[in-house]
């Protein structure tokens, strides 16, 4: 199943905010067995948000959202996403009785601010936030899911937490190991790396990285990962692939 | 003048590396007088750099794309874009012979591998790397500036300093600072900033970040941003409206 993930706010557009949700979010969804295909980051902007949502519908099966869920003005992913899916709007019951707990129980008046926070789209669910005060949302739309999360990262995790069995596939794993070599470069392990993927038939993917640059001092982290429909296997695979990636590194060191 | 940043990666997606490149580029941008309208991610996959690449020519004038400009099979940014675009590509003569230098010279062979990092579109112009091997890639296509950066931080950030000087405009400056809030939830701030970025009327703009949950011990970064055609006026209109948030917040509080 593919999965894209839509991060909604000016704040990450800028570089403001380094988009530390996405890359939890990409590891939750890689781990629950997909395949993140594309990430879309928009602004606070309702043209730009239905964009994202409609781009993000056209390639994924899953799409989680992050940001964009709070009282403020510039808060506008549910109106936004609602809207583009040509979805009416309501207050969840629920939720608003935990937001009248929140707020009046303490003293607070429930503001039309507040009260957006409850205003969901028709049709869809909410995953009650245990951390802050917007639920997040599930909304099943023509055979897709969409996970509206929250941009506060604490909240946004917490939510996602929840939500995962929901998202969870049985069918797909995903494993990876990384394995640091020293002393050599990126274009001297490529054809090692070509070979020993080709080798493997696509049942593994070999990404190096290189931490310092090339030719001086070189320094690579070397990524295998291997997606199957069994743990065990996979890890088998990946140690296999490791192995095979130090011999070649040290034949080419002993060089 | 729009830009989108498109980063290329599957590392980005899967969540193993978080995107501190695209913070450092839309920072750079945002300083340099653009607005950063959107930015994509996508995997190492020709087509969807394609894809991702066509995007961003939609809506932006600037585009600053990052990642797969290495030696390895999965680098792949330049070939794509230049296959999106039309274009022929030709070894640049000039980045050959430091190519040379680079290997050649300390007697290691110039493999197919690494020429590709020299293999640029026909009409654009290579920005030498100050650090590593791959040069950027300067392209201006139907009126708008495609610039073609590596993803290894280091040398994405010492190529675009180079860069700086074609992209940065002289009409439009940016400046903006962060006003530190105690004690106030965000949705109790909420009437008062859309009532303040009302009363100046699009000249500045104001987001508030929840550093803590609602409700229990709030506490807020208020960012104030403004654009402008002169610094001195921007500076003096954020700290005006910090000034009247500081006010309406003192009122809140002492309530």
């Amino acid at each position: 199943m593919k999965a894209v993930i839509l991060t909604i706010g000016n704040e990450i557009l800028k570089g403001k905010t380094v988009n530390t949700n996405m890359a939890h979010i990409g590891q939750v969804l890689t781990y629950a067995g997909h395949e993140v295909f594309r990430a879309l980051i928009v602004g606070d902007n309702p043209d730009e948000i239905s964009w994202g949502i409609r781009t993000s519908l056209e390639s994924g099966d899953i799409i989680v959202t992050t940001g964009g869920l709070g009282p403020t003005f510039d808060d506008m992913t549910v109106e936004s996403i609602s809207r583009a899916l040509g979805l009416e709007t309501e207050i969840d019951q629920e939720e608003l009785e935990y937001l009248k707990e929140r707020y009046i129980g303490r003293g607070i008046e429930l503001t039309e601010e507040r009260l957006k926070m409850v205003r969901l789209p028709v049709g869809s669910r909410a995953i009650h936030n245990p951390v802050g005060a917007a639920p997040g949302v599930i909304l099943k739309h023509g055979g897709k899911t969409i996970i509206i999360l929250p941009g506060v990262p604490g909240e946004m995790k917490a939510i996602l937490d929840i939500a995962l069995p929901e998202i969870k596939t049985a069918e797909r794993v995903y494993y990876e190991e990384t394995f640091p070599l020293e002393g050599i470069m990126e274009s001297s392990l490529a054809p090692l790396t070509e070979r020993i993927m080709k080798k493997w038939n696509g049942q593994v993917y070999i990404k190096s990285h290189p931490q310092r640059s090339e030719v001086d001092n070189p320094s690579l982290n070397v990524e295998v990962s291997s997606w199957g429909s069994d743990l065990t296997k996979a890890k088998k695979i990946v140690a296999s692939v490791g192995k095979e990636i130090r011999e070649s590194y040290m034949d080419y060191i002993g060089k």
